[in-house]
């Protein structure tokens, strides 16, 4: 069948698999930084192990989330951007286990690349591991899939998956809220890791933007200022949860604010949020501006500026503003919708 | 900036976020069907809560995979293609949770798509939900990625990642093997999702095949060989472990046979597997001569046969067997290295 062709390889087909194991060399001594005291070795490498710290907890319950950090990949070129990325992936996986209280406690990554790219994929793993060391949970695996035929040279895509522990009998419950308690929310850091593929269209296709541009009002480049890492709200919201009764939270990702702060509550509550208690970072309004962007659709799939909402007592509002969070707002009944009160400024 | 151009929306930047609502939607029954007993229901949606069996263990460990299926999505074209790669993704991942012993208890699904083809996704998810029913464990939640910039339309990218839990007083023990020990293995459906770039060089870039050539050796089309779903291991291995000491086990996937075999064990130690023992499938022969692939370099790459390696006494090869496994070989002193004995046949 094969006439006078040479042996196939699976290096041939793409895969070169010493250079994957050079890879994961790499990153051993990054991965290892981030092993808590929880985590177990074991000479089997299929799986990772913890002891999960449930101490104290009437009801342990495991919380799992997976999330990926879109297209932003597309924006990355140099290695504090792969360094970035690795952060967001983290980020965005981490806080979506604080809604119900959750500790991270793990986090695995999926890397899939066209070609293995060494120094950009230890970039981006040397980003998580900072991300977990900060969020607490030990980077206990991963998978790096070299697929030429899916991925062309340079191309890339990332997500990641995080597992927490909270006690059964401590969950939020959305359903003790009432009108009057207090909206308190978490800055963002810009658009995180969601609506980049709007933001691109709306910023370098219409506008004819480039990433290397400085734009005056982001006072930095389009292209750092978009690839700024998601913040990571771990201490922030498990503190307050300590502190005060959480009643509902909501880490702002697909949807945006509009669609995350509408989904916090139900039973004909609804919050209202007043723009003017918090800073906008300018660049969504730039990407308003350059896409001719209606409000509802800005809201709906940005977080405009807050990252992590809460809702608490009236009375407990200033105990979380003691604690750095803002007082956006307000629980009101009425419709299942969230007026921002958004103007175009 | 805009000129006389329309606003812009998410759903011009390639997201349709109402064909990803009605998606959630049409797989809704399908994931709920997975619920076990322990899921833990929440208004929040960022995160999937499960309350885990850890009842009776005396060090409850929580043990954490990430795998995808590699190239294997670019063969899928009918229904029925795509329901068995969502199998596929689930076997893969709570396979890597036995060689600890430990039992699955979720999964989750990252689905990366071009475009939202949602037919397809729901028969990945509808794969994805059966594998998960028959592994025990809960589809707890997944994320799906429309990303129109980083696929081609129909192309798509499927990772998962699955949690089980484990006594961490009765983790197989490799440093307990020694030689004489037996070796038995449980055989694999075909060339399950590894090694599928080169499988592909070989079959249709070198020797011409066509996914729908029916191969008489195979006694079925080509596609529909690659394309068998990868063997779930989760009653079979669990329970050996239940009903004998099992010293070390390998789930045979990257690396192939001779990778996983070898490391398998340590300290001087290796295992010598008998070709004779075990029927090996004929797409193993066909890639060989299709590719003129070596014999180790297919022993690297595939399983060969052998989906699940398990290390016992040897006066526990017979339980074995009466519980359906393979008794392939036996532990022997050496270099670490694996002798498979292959003669190309």
């Amino acid at each position: 069948v094969t006439g006078s062709e040479s042996p196939l390889t699976y290096r041939d087909a793409g895969v070169d698999v010493d250079a994957a194991d050079r890879f994961v060399a790499a990153i051993a001594p990054l991965v290892r930084a981030t092993h808590t005291e929880g985590v177990v070795g074991h000479p089997s490498r299929f799986a990772g192990l913890i002891r999960a710290d449930v101490g104290g907890m009437g009801d342990p319950l495991i919380a799992a989330t997976c999330d990926g950090v879109g297209t932003k990949v597309l924006l990355a070129r140099s290695e504090g951007d792969f360094e970035a990325l690795g952060r967001d992936l983290v980020a965005m996986n981490v806080n979506d286990l604080l809604p119900v209280g959750a500790r991270p406690i793990l986090f695995l990554d999926y890397l899939a690349v066209g070609r293995l790219d060494s120094e950009r994929l230890v970039q981006v793993v040397r980003g998580a591991a900072a991300a977990c060391r900060e969020a607490g949970c030990a980077l206990l695996g991963g998978e790096t899939a070299e697929m030429p035929d899916l991925y062309r040279p340079g191309e890339f895509d990332l997500a990641g998956f995080a597992v927490g522990v909270v006690d059964g009998e401590r969950l939020p419950d959305p359903a003790s809220a009432g009108p009057g308690d207090a909206v308190v929310a978490l800055s963002s850091t810009g658009v995180h890791a969601n609506g980049l593929s709007l933001a691109r269209r709306a910023l370098f296709e219409r506008a004819g933007f480039e990433l290397d541009d400085v734009i005056p009002v982001l006072d930095a480049t389009l292209g750092a200022t978009l690839l700024t890492p998601t913040a990571i709200y771990v201490d922030d919201a498990l503190g307050l949860m300590d502190a005060v009764a959480v009643k509902a939270a909501a880490h702002v990702t697909g949807g945006g604010l509009l669609g995350r702060a509408g989904a916090m509550l139900s039973g004909g509550l609804t919050v209202r949020i007043d723009p003017d208690t918090y800073a906008r970072p300018p660049i969504f309004d730039l990407i308003a501006s350059a896409g001719d962007v209606g409000d509802d659709e800005m809201a709906a799939t940005f977080n405009m500026g807050l990252g992590f909402l809460g809702v608490v007592s009236a009375g407990d509002a200033a105990a979380a503003e003691e604690m750095g969070w803002l007082h956006v707002g307000e629980v009101v009944t009425g419709e299942p919708r969230v007026d921002l009160g958004y103007a175009r400024r």
